[in-house]
């Protein structure tokens, strides 16, 4: 690869592709190599790497692969970020986010960031421009927390968010994680309120991180109803107490005559049904919860969009069907403003974290 | 298996629940096999069967195993008939539709059928409870469509379209097979000239049927400006005369700098775009092309949910991501209707009924 384009391009793109060495023309997920250049353009953003968030399907990977060996995890991931220019697991895709400070803004940035701001990404790091300076010598290579030391680069479209001074910034990464569907809830639940049908709203894995957030930003919006569906007895004594739904229903999502009755039986159907479990075959059984003219929003990355939209068909299902889109304007905040108000969901996330400390990976 | 489960059942499930013989509790799309026993339920219909149109990749896949020898493919899909009591392939997971005459319509049935109407099924093949009595004697394997006798049954939750008497049959299943689009389409639209601000809505893959269809029916709900998008010079020269769109754009769908761009070119970013083309990969150019707090419709069994969701999270685009869903009530009235009053539209269909007439699938 000769020069890179940095220099021939004066225009730089909001998406980054200006950035893209190899195949050239893609955007950046979608990219072999990125450009991590520190030099800023116009509209970018750069941040003192103080810490990254593997995806925990990525970590998981590498765990297996070296069979445990932190040494061998640690030698690759630095390998992937210095080969490709972010840290982009070419085995499943996925990447992660990172937290650190923010060195310099370029003129034309309009993020809304100051230099020494504290932020976490929300954009993934697949499509983030990395460079690792310590060669990760402060990581063990056992967990998806890697402390370094570097610095990325940030798109003039893109999205980071302040770190809050006032809750934990486990707490706070837990959160922004998940922001996307308490603020897609929210938005199509208002809507229904706005209409004057305030809905009955039936969140599938309820008592997670992204369920409950969602069950809050339901009740905020004005649901008529909420039903939680959880799938053992343990998540269903989690959720009671917290006060999160109305009705809390055990049943598989997986089996579609079960969680339907569930949802029935809790004071169904749905009018807005949110899908927050990580299980693959939930789409039919949250069609069939769903009432005519009813919402269904799928936050769960195991669905399937065939399923889904052969199921309703099959179904004779009049149902919307959205795909949980992880970014909406102002998300982290709403989501961090969510857990702030709702005693319930702050007990759910950390009952969670807690429940994580000191978790070692098995090699397996 | 010992006695089906028939005369344990009092109540019919609407969606075939007690049709279902092996795995239990499964809905009937999930279904090894069906019962296709003829007897009626009391919200159930029985059809006499006419001709199935077998699902295009069904069939392709069928055509390769046995290497374009007709009779062995007859003598399969006979097979899979009699073994599944349902036309459901099991390498493609996939059915396809039938024609036939109503027989019997149970009491209590609510789907508008009496006995004799000719009626297509728009419900898949997959679901269906089928027998076939001729040994499908007169068909020759060498095509998706299969003249046959034999029966089906229609569930309490179910969709028949009338097939109407004013079209050729082959369009108006050509017609009534994509007729989920031009539906969806409408409903989107519509709801933004509600809120009193008309949208620009680009069609990918306007040339095509349902693509075609989607455009009519934008400009029918009061679309401010339609866009097509098409990837070759032929397919610009077929649409063009027509008139359905304002603009005709080409551009690879799966090049996300290239759609988004001509999108752009064209009067965009689009408020509403909608996805018509069967190929991989498109999901990052259609958010691309979409304006913020705009519409994405995928109607493209070819999508992929993650790289939907994670596109749109990727490229900081507050859109809604919709799952197009096959079915909306009265969707294949409204269709057909589109079509009669779209001469554009109805020359699209007939231009490509045309070109399949004495197609003859190549061994390959």
């Amino acid at each position: 690869m000769s020069a890179p384009r940095l220099d021939d391009v004066r225009q730089p793109s909001p998406v980054g592709l200006h950035r893209v060495l190899e195949p050239t023309g893609v955007l950046p997920q979608a990219a072999w190599r990125l450009d991590a250049d520190p030099q800023v353009h116009a509209d970018e953003v750069r941040v003192r790497v103080e810490r990254l968030n593997l995806d925990a399907a990525s970590f998981r990977q590498l765990w297996d692969r070296h069979g445990g060996d932190g040494g061998a995890v640690r030698a690759e991931v630095a390998g992937i970020i210095a080969t490709r220019g972010k840290m982009h697991n070419p085995v499943t895709g996925s990447g992660g986010m990172l937290v650190g400070t923010v060195e310099e803004v370029g003129p034309a940035s309009r993020l809304g960031l100051a230099p020494a701001d504290r932020i976490a990404t929300l954009v993934s790091l697949t499509l983030t421009p990395l460079v690792v300076t310590d060669g990760l010598a402060r990581w063990d290579g056992r967990s998806e927390q890697v402390p370094c030391d570097g610095h990325a680069i940030l798109f003039g479209r893109s999205i980071a968010a302040h770190l809050p001074r006032d809750l934990p910034t486990e707490l706070a990464l837990a959160v922004m994680d998940v922001c996307g569907a308490p603020a897609l809830t929210h938005r199509v639940v208002a809507k229904y309120v706005a209409q004057g049908r305030p809905p009955t709203v039936a969140v599938i894995g309820g008592a997670g991180k992204s369920g409950s957030l969602a069950l809050a930003a339901a009740r905020r919006a004005g649901a008529a109803r909420t039903i939680a569906v959880v799938p053992l007895p343990t998540e269903r004594d989690l959720l009671v107490p917290t006060g999160l739904a109305d009705v809390v229903a055990l049943a598989d999502a997986r089996d579609p005559v079960s969680l339907s009755e569930a949802v029935a039986s809790a004071g169904g159907p749905a009018d807005v049904t949110v899908v927050c479990v990580d299980v693959p075959g939930c789409e039919h059984g949250a069609i069939l919860a769903t009432a005519d003219l009813g919402t269904v929003v799928f936050f769960s990355m195991a669905t399937s969009f065939a399923t889904a939209a052969l199921g309703a068909e099959g179904l004779a299902a009049d149902v919307t069907l959205m795909i949980g889109n992880g970014y909406a304007a102002g998300h982290a905040d709403f989501a961090l403003d969510v857990l702030r108000t709702s005693p319930g969901a702050r007990t759910i996330f950390e009952t969670r974290l807690a429940s994580h400390v000191g978790a070692v990976h098995p090699p397996r």
